[in-house]
């Protein structure tokens, strides 16, 4: 099974199965001198936790982050660095009954097929979303270096369950438990969450990051360019289905005069008039903020009543599932601080790519 | 400059100038024993070409693909395939007027910024579509792969200049030079897009590419997923500015009820009776036909009077620029054999990476 | 710091300095099936471990292994198998009076000047050789893989302090402290090891390997020759100084009709009537036995009194240097699994390479 | 058929059969700015043509090397350099009566094994030596980057048919056919050659490669040691059969107090009083020069009667062979620029790895 490994010059090589012994992964690349300490990345890890529980699940994880090498007074030594999180003990017994039976919307079937029976079944084994302890705990190492280079990362959740925000209010961000740039807007998404969760549904939702303090010329061309770079990153994370940059989609309506970023000189220097690019040209950045929007499919783990497929010991039969047990109604902001991660470590090694640290 | 590799058990690695001696690339990995003439790549790059000057640019490119490895007898060898294509005579002084002027859209600025003055800037240098060319041509031989396994990519213009057709007539495709499954769409498209020729102005497009005949469980998991590297390919295509599998944006706005496929049993094997997901789930792929929409940004060379900036001997200075010269106007049909190019890539490498060929 | 990778389809990527808290890897592509067990690795691990003092320090190190993931019910799952071994509380203020002084033969000056002052400094940080215990480890894994395509991988001392060994007797390896094929060279062997020991000096060597069981044909052309990854494996650790194949450097002084192997038929199948070859033709494997010797270099760590350099406040001072503490005086034995690790890792990587699991 | 390219940072990938339509390379990762012209490698690749009659091959190869990309007024653009040798007219059918037989001590039967027929039998194909014509003239751009940072790579015959240079009087290297640094024992190489020659036989040597300039701390730890690398990059080289560097297998029979180089200081460095390491310390370049030597084993193509198998069309039979044609006798003088271009394409690659250009 490959696909372990995130990045070129910043890399993260990642282990672990959802209900085996623990987490981790070994970051390469990292220059010497960044101060990264345990206190960072277990606040870091500690966002994706469960928020209230009208929204996520109610399962604990305590998710305790140990650094192994690589760090040494709070600095890195440019050596790798191992981050260790041990799986608390899950209740393997709870995923018996489902072991044979094809989750509509998860990769049970599409594992299955591929791994012919060897895969851990056990809570997903290595398809689970509880790999993205890993993402968020490296991305934090790679936010670090970032950081000493001005630059931010910063996603939240634009629309969920098909309520949009009517406004970027950063700082309203941490004020509501839907991490929506919108109070209002996050009371309404909430109260149509509730109530799809009564209805034993789920919700769906976009988040949109934006990236700034970028330096111009970051990126490399033909088929590394950074907007292709990021939508592999992003459409790693399980549940999403599409990426757009800057008008994205809305793009293939404008004109050319619509849709071009004018130039003028700012300060003694080329600047724009607008950022339709999103930030990127030609697979390089402008030097403008970075701005993608993701799609978030609902939920696939719903309390209703639907058909699907289960193997049996000479083939397979046809089923109804009704999943009880405690999930995630609307995954939108438990996906911001992976979407966060993932971000922060593609554009930390786009940047180590470019020398430009 | 790195970027000039695109993947891993299959994989190629490109070269060329637009205006230098010539472009080309060697395939490595691709297995012995597979049918390739120089006919079937020869005929595949001049899909390439520019269609229609109510659309295209009437520039003239001879393009004629030479074989200089790895096949024998019409058969690959096994060893690395290397195809040349010699670039003709361009007129480089065309360009020596621009060659200090940031085209709005255009990635002059960006490479300036990055390359500081030693990218080739004739025509683009590296950073013009004209790379593209060895895309489709090597995307050939991974075609002649796939067709072996039954597996068939296909690529139309499903909306240009903000007219969307109104069915998917797959033999239409050929009959229209938008490359659209509906004649009468096409009709009203190429319509617009004169129009927006008149006006000196451009348009974008939306294509959608289907690929049917892929087993179930091709993909890596984690980073690795099928969709990653799809989406991958696919902005690394300059223009290119979103994609979405499947509902796609869309999916963020149904409910987990309404967007998970239910299976069923046909002919004794496990099925879905919808393809919301776009045929991959978990990173790997379902069985079901692979479908996704790219966004394409309009032509960003346009005749209209544009404001910029350009560079001086002692710095910058604010310009207005009208580009004369033939420009393609929408880019939807030239686009189309290189988005099926970049599928035919990635499914054919996924397939060797799960050794399923 | 990079370099921490070793192999293509099965991949090792090791963290951990000497003095920090764990070392560790990760192991990816190993197909899913392969009996595993933590007995099996602790005992790899084990014979790492110093021998007889009069030959190895008499530092403990327990070196208790824990595997991590990718191991469930004692078989691989295909997953990345992690393995961790933490290390024990070393006596760091030890090496703090060494800190400045560049020992000879030793990395200290070379790492000070590549890492300017942000290595770990503490017992050679991550340039001792108490990396390669996961190297050992890692390997145990390689070797249960290859065990079951019958393939057997066994090195030995064949020369120490200048004495050779007179026989190949397997059988005797693991009957003397030495690991050498003949029990009376071992020894004279130990008697030269003991009076260097007693004159404040070291001893090198000359390791042999086998590898019996491969077949005919593994390994890849031009670049990535079997004999070449062997060879890079070899030189990748410490004290390696050369390796020859077969006839190796004698190769050099026979003629092409002494040295080219003749072939006969032997039942009814191709077969060599000599292997001055050493198992490797062309960068394959011609499926008799792979030989090779690897030169040892003596210990650098001596108590006799030397001349070298060490860092001061504002520049350099000369200075003399007499080594205490407790030393390995040959590292031959230590050597031998270390060697017999990255063999298995080798040749493990290349079945995989050529699908012939 | 995978092993195709060479190297990290600077990065070659090639393509060719000994009997197609040309030989090539693609060399990635040359920062721009360089000066290198046609000229430059034409004259390196014609050092690589067989030398006097006694000691080589009397067959012309024209190898007239064209530069297709990445260079622009003889400077590099940073962009990848394609170059391209189109292979003369050979005469195929000289090779169809081998096609059968497995001619001693070459990989014509371990090739058959691994790639069963699809190989292209004409002269090799992709195993001929042939290949290292893309070796020499990407070597080229190499010792042009190196050349700029000081560095200078010199390889020569340190031993042919048994006999040893006594002096290393480098500017007699050019003053003999052997491109040994003894014109004394050139003349004695050349007379025990010819001799050979009447007798039908071969002969092998060992070539010395000295490396100067090259500042400390060069090489990466652990896996990516230099010397590893180096020795990978030597290994890869057909007929290569061993490596050793400074005192090599020497250093097995010295002791430590013997083999450690001390320090001391000169002109307010560190420097060393003796280089038993060959440079390189812990994997690291400890900024004397590198030295290592190459066993290379006697050509195997000889006109003496040998035994061997040939394939029939129900299996194998036992035949003999005399070889008749032009074949080198000692491949020491025009193995001399392959071992250079190697060496100098992994320092050169070490170098950017260091960022320190």
């Amino acid at each position: 099974m490959n696909g372990n490994s995130f990045g070129d010059k910043l890399k993260i090589t990642c282990f672990g199965e959802s209900h085996g012994k623990a987490m981790g992964c070994i970051i390469e690349g990292c220059p010497a001198g960044i101060t990264v300490t345990q206190e960072m990345i277990q606040s870091a890890v500690n966002k994706r936790k469960p928020v209230d529980t009208s929204v996520s699940t109610s399962r604990k994880e305590p998710d305790r982050v140990e650094i192994l090498s690589g760090i040494f007074n709070d600095k890195t030594e440019g050596t790798p660095i191992a981050l260790l999180i041990r799986n608390s003990d899950q209740h393997s017994f709870d995923y018996d009954k489902l072991k044979n039976i094809f989750r509509p919307g998860h990769a049970d079937f599409t594992y299955d097929e591929k791994y012919k029976g060897f895969e851990d079944y056990r809570g997903g084994g290595r398809s689970s979303g509880r790999e993205t302890v890993t993402r968020v705990a490296a991305g934090e190492v790679a936010r670090q270096l970032l950081s000493k280079n001005n630059i931010n990362v910063k996603a939240y959740t634009l629309e969920a369950a098909g309520i949009r925000c009517k406004k970027i209010a950063l700082d309203e961000i941490e004020q509501n438990v839907l991490k929506a740039p919108d109070n209002d807007a996050a009371k309404a998404m909430l109260e149509k969450i509730q109530s799809l969760k009564e209805q034993k549904d789920s919700a769906g939702g976009i988040i949109e990051c934006i990236i700034t303090g970028i330096p111009c010329g970051i990126g490399e061309p033909v088929f590394e360019k950074l907007d292709a770079q990021l939508a592999k990153a992003m459409l790693s994370i399980g549940a999403v289905k599409g990426i757009e940059f800057g008008e994205g989609f809305n793009a293939s309506k404008l004109t050319g005069s619509q849709n071009n970023d004018w130039m003028f000189i700012k300060d003694s220097k080329p600047a724009f008039e607008s950022n339709h690019s999103g930030g990127i040209l030609g697979g390089l950045s402008t030097g403008q903020d970075i701005i993608f929007r993701i799609a978030v499919k609902p939920v696939a783990s719903i309390g209703k009543k639907q058909k699907t497929v289960m193997k049996t010991e000479d083939g397979f039969t046809e089923t109804e599932l009704e999943l009880t047990g405690r999930h995630d109604v609307c995954l939108c902001p438990r996906i911001v601080p992976v979407i966060e991660a993932m971000a922060c470590l593609t554009i930390a090694d786009a940047l180590l790519q470019s020398q430009e640290q």
